[in-house]
């Protein structure tokens, strides 16, 4: 891994060398085909500013991040073709999984997810977003934050779980039917649990990619996002997935945090990584094995 | 040139020409009476901005927004005098009626309202808001944005109810014996549903009103409001009003959306208006009457 | 000149003189420890100028709020040090006791409470927090926002409630094993009506104070504080504390509010207030003793 | 309890009660007739809170301001329709009149402006304003922002000079030859003194009133205005006037200020009118007559 | 109904039919290649909203912008693809360039004026711009804004005259030895009178186009773009750039505002745009030819 | 010097390791001490986002940054009482003078300076600045942003330059006698290259430190400051000082940067931090002395 191609800056308490690190946080600040609103690009500057805002320790893991390996590279600079940008995350991905590191990717939007799953090759792949993403082209070109889903399946993960979403075109809800949608309505009637329950015994023993679009959670709670929809989940339903996840998944991605709020989108998520890092590493640490 | 690959700023797949339209869109972008926090003037501007956010396709109603016979008309220029702004959405709303148009008018604080309700003269007034709006005057004018539901009840539109309602001084809570109220507290209480149920009865076949004050809604989830409330109902709530009485009211406005926020206000009201139409829409042309 | 129809800014419907109140609202601007983001030294005048948005009739205790003894005498000019300003408030709230009024505090920062509560010594302290604020000391200081509780401990008030919290060191949640703590998660598992209850009774006869740290709430309900943390308690759990313990405390401070939001925070904060001071006056007024 | 250790909201050093005061504050938080962007109600509460930041010592005059009798009694409550706001303001500056004080008036738009001309009836009319304001009425009012100086002139008061205008319809631009109008590009062009030069000489031993709209200022300088237009005059150019008709005017006003920027636009308005009171005072002090 | 009385959102005054125009205004809402801060997308609505907040009249020109035959036909949607939208771009101006009318291009950043200059073929390109655009590629893209002044080279028009410049990577200073460039320390020192006289003459009777990127001017003066340069060229230095060539160009185009600040960078560009057209029509009314 | 003691986060073009380094950034964000509008601790942030948005190439030194020496080390975490911060700073700027690195020191309020100075015992001390710093204790503490030329002067630097001063009490006015005071106006009225050239020969062959508040420019230039001061220098005159002094002094910070405008005050800051580093990188390179 070539490190000079990454600028500094860092998530907190991130204080391994890359050489000594478990996990590998690093940022994608590429906003270069957002529909709505751009500013998706100072998601990941976003992120590692609020994750300052919280105690080192995790009560929820009993775990002290301080002591987790976990490093932070900074951000690629990214190109302005989303088929590059793709390619260049697909790269840093795979350098990643050949020193052996756990890759947790910052975006930026959600294009930036794509070259993430094509370097892991998962077999499945659970989504949290409002939006289907299942476009097979946006604004002429398919590597589109609308088509993220889309450009998954067609790499051959096409065990997709979709959690959250409620907007989509009746072409995108006709494929929907080729994968496993819990949309947000669903997700209130039946609750996270039962969901999380059926995802759980999906993918048991499969290798998992977990990417969570801000934009799943309601709009009210967290506007701060470059396409928002009211109506989704809710922060403590994305919690649970976090939770519920984090031990098992090969590759974690944030992604779509646009900081125009007070804050409390990058908080969310920042809080969640660190949860996500800190289970997991609870979990390596007392045992049991891993995916 | 093909003057058809260009938008127009206006509510997004609202295509119809006027003639060919069924539903029309206009804005009051008038805030001259408001107490706290000026701004109501940007509200329709900002929910057709946020109307660019959604896809046209609605899965709640099947129905494809581009497929409706909508049209926007765009803004009234108003007076700054209250009662001259009332005079001018009459003759508006009159005009509307006359050509056989489903009114939606996008506020602009709520005393636009008034002349809507004077222009369709209907027997029963339903009334999302955080305020009883039932002073006689305030601050020198009974063209207030206090006064809304007592001009519509001294029109003679008696029959009124108030959904979600949690200030009012001592006066207005007496004069609301008067009327049907729901406080918030009750529609939390009690759930939504039950609530509607009374009102679906007591309306069932007479010609209904639908007004949205934004502020009806917890400010803390939809901050961006002229007179915020903690305590109010939630999106939920207002969206199973939406839901329930779209297919059967004879007129409907939202209004007091101020944009101080990071646009989820906004977004709350341009989804659910686009729910509103398609839901009706899908009624109509699926066939039952309507009221 | 009649000096009557003009307004000095102050808390809403605060017009009794000094010499007549039974409640006196004072503000300490001051946020000089601040860890994360500072500006809750604006806390006070947004929390005024939020006051104004509401009606001066409370609903919830059937009292208008302009017939109650309250006077607003503004806020003090603190000093940088933060030992200093805790002096300044400890004098001010001496003042107040031996003046026979009841002190209601606007932060500010957290630090704000310490001399209040050295100064009126109460038996118990109630807190509702997201953090523990147990350090012995942080940035090289004692008198810090993050040392609040356990300085009102090392007071001798040891007899204190925490509601709310979810982050603090290893060593806080250690220590906090001598105070009684509901976390968010516990508050939202059992409910606030169960906890209170066992708050009323471990308080009964005995002089408690309250302090309110509006970072308590869920950040994605309220964003506007220095240290914004999600996944806390609702608006409705911070209510029914307030409700509940109105009646009964001795001393009364709401802090931390950080105006970054388009008001919705302060609007909590000035309304929380206001039924505060509304419902301890219904109950001096119809009767019944008072700690 | 010493009340002097606290501050109430006002302008900074505004220490002297009403009785003992010679200039005396006041605001008018009225924005009813805006054009483009509302806000200016805000207008009082930013000039004051900016006055804070600037020491009590005003160096151009030699005095501090704490040792200036200048009393602030706070803001009137406007009401909504603007022929009764200039009534309001007739009516106050009357009364002060009456007291023997001399008003010094923060806008609030520039209509409130009509009522203190009408109180005082000056001779003379010296404006500096980006627009013309000669309209006959606006939006349906004669009582408008866009028709200060024609009420002006509609009042008696003819001599009129506008400094800084650069926006007009035609018809203002023909009536404007019945005024001496030095455009902001005549400012430019001849430099502020020589203009002053003449202004002084034609109201030499006239009663004038002066009237600060803060758009006259170019808004690239001060954009936290109501109806921001470039290419104005400087605020060096602004200075200039304050400084030279400040010890001989009969009356005050500074208007327009709407705070969506820095604060810049409200630290120049307070920083004008310390200067103001300062310069006056010096000359009250130090001997030599006055208007 | 008489749909006269509505306004829809577009560029003020601009009430022509496309039919009847001599002049059209579009936009182009591309900001997919900005290196700093996104959001000049956002540019022609900031522009067409602060276009509203200036009267019909401009006295400038002795003008009325309501006698014009202004049309605004919109923005197109553009693609995500640089090459792509410069595609779009052409195109337009081509077939408005076949209609015979003179395009007013909003965008947008810079990159959408390359597509203009390759439609309309001038024989000079005339650019207001702190940086100097010459690169051959940036961020894997040749359809860059990095790269305007150098595509516009690379088409054929190498009489390129670039005023305010003061940013560019050696390898871009060493190419402007190609072009005519007036740095701003060059405009500041030998004024902008001097140097357009040198322009007016270089290109007199040739057919030249004329781009305006916002930056060109001080961000002191006017800081809403996307690559914000202190030490420009004055707000003045640019109005006697439009007025000394609106005459005289055959095409235009208003670039790279992001409207991050509180207006004044639009309303500078709203300003000048109406300068633009209104002088140049002023020059066709009362005669003289026109390039 | 122990370099896990900051955090990262870097200035553009700062490639060079610490070892390597013969300039040296580091940050101190810190404002405990602030008195009107905290946010000066997000200074360094700021100014090192927007050192991103110029190109590495300064045109007018010719040096391209990323062929010079620089380092940026980070952020130190300050204490919260402001005289252990000036101890940090002390200790810090010691160790760079050992280990041979230039300092280059981005605040956080001015009282950061203190300490550097402290550490380099300078001769001179030039300082731009607003405000007269001239107080021995504000708030009760001497270590104060209102305190810093005191002290400096009262650590044996008595020959202190003060450019740009416009506010203090008469006490400071009076103190300022013993020091080289260059009021706004003088600067504005003689000119700053004549002022500079007093200073330049006061200070010839002795060792001058630099201080750098970025108040010092008028406000409606750069708004984004602690304490904004209209009526001040020009950017232009603040570059001329840099430009003039960076080869010659011994130490070099740029404070009081609070970036709550559109990003123009921290532009600023970068703008003359880069064109400081590249002038004396130049003037080290080609040898020689100087002007
Ligand atoms: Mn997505
Ligand atoms: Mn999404
Ligand atoms: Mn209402
Ligand atoms: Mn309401
Ligand atoms: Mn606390
Ligand atoms: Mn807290
Ligand atoms: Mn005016
Ligand atoms: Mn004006
Ligand atoms: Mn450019
Ligand atoms: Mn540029
Ligand atoms: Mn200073
Ligand atoms: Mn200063």
């Amino acid at each position: 891994m070539d490190l000079d191609q990454f600028t500094r800056s860092h998530f907190a308490d991130a204080s391994a060398a890359y050489e000594d690190a478990a996990y590998v946080i690093f940022g994608v600040p590429y906003d270069g085909t957002t529909s709505f609103r751009p500013g998706t690009r100072f998601g990941p500057r976003a992120i590692r500013e609020l994750s300052f805002n919280f105690e080192s320790y995790e009560p929820a893991a009993g775990i002290d991040l301080a002591d987790v390996p976990l490093a932070d590279i900074g951000d690629i600079e990214p190109a302005r073709l989303p088929d590059l940008v793709a390619l260049q995350v697909r790269e840093v991905v795979a350098d990643l999984a050949r020193d052996g590191k756990f890759p947790i990717l910052l975006g930026g939007e959600h294009t930036v997810t794509i070259g993430a799953v094509e370097a892991l090759a998962p077999d499945c792949f659970v989504v949290c977003d409002a939006h289907l993403d299942l476009r097979d082209e946006l604004y002429e070109t398919p590597y589109s934050h609308g088509c993220v889903s889309r450009r998954v399946y067609d790499a051959g993960v096409t065990n997709i779980f979709i959690i959250g979403a409620r907007s989509g075109c009746a072409e995108q809800y006709a494929f929907a039917g080729r994968v496993t949608l819990y949309t947000a309505d669903e997700v209130r009637g039946r609750g996270i649990t039962a969901i999380l329950r059926e995802i759980v015994a999906a993918t048991a023993g499969k290798r998992t990619y977990l990417s969570i679009d801000a934009d799943a959670v309601d709009c009210c709670e967290t506007p701060g996002v470059g396409t928002p929809e009211p109506f989704g989940i809710s922060t403590y339903d994305l919690r649970e997935v976090v939770r519920t996840l984090a031990p098992q998944v090969v590759g974690f991605d944030y992604v779509e945090v646009c900081p125009i709020d007070a804050g409390q989108t990058a908080a969310v998520a920042a809080k969640l990584i660190r949860e996500f890092i800190a289970l997991r590493w609870k979990k390596e640490v007392v045992g049991g094995d891993q995916t």
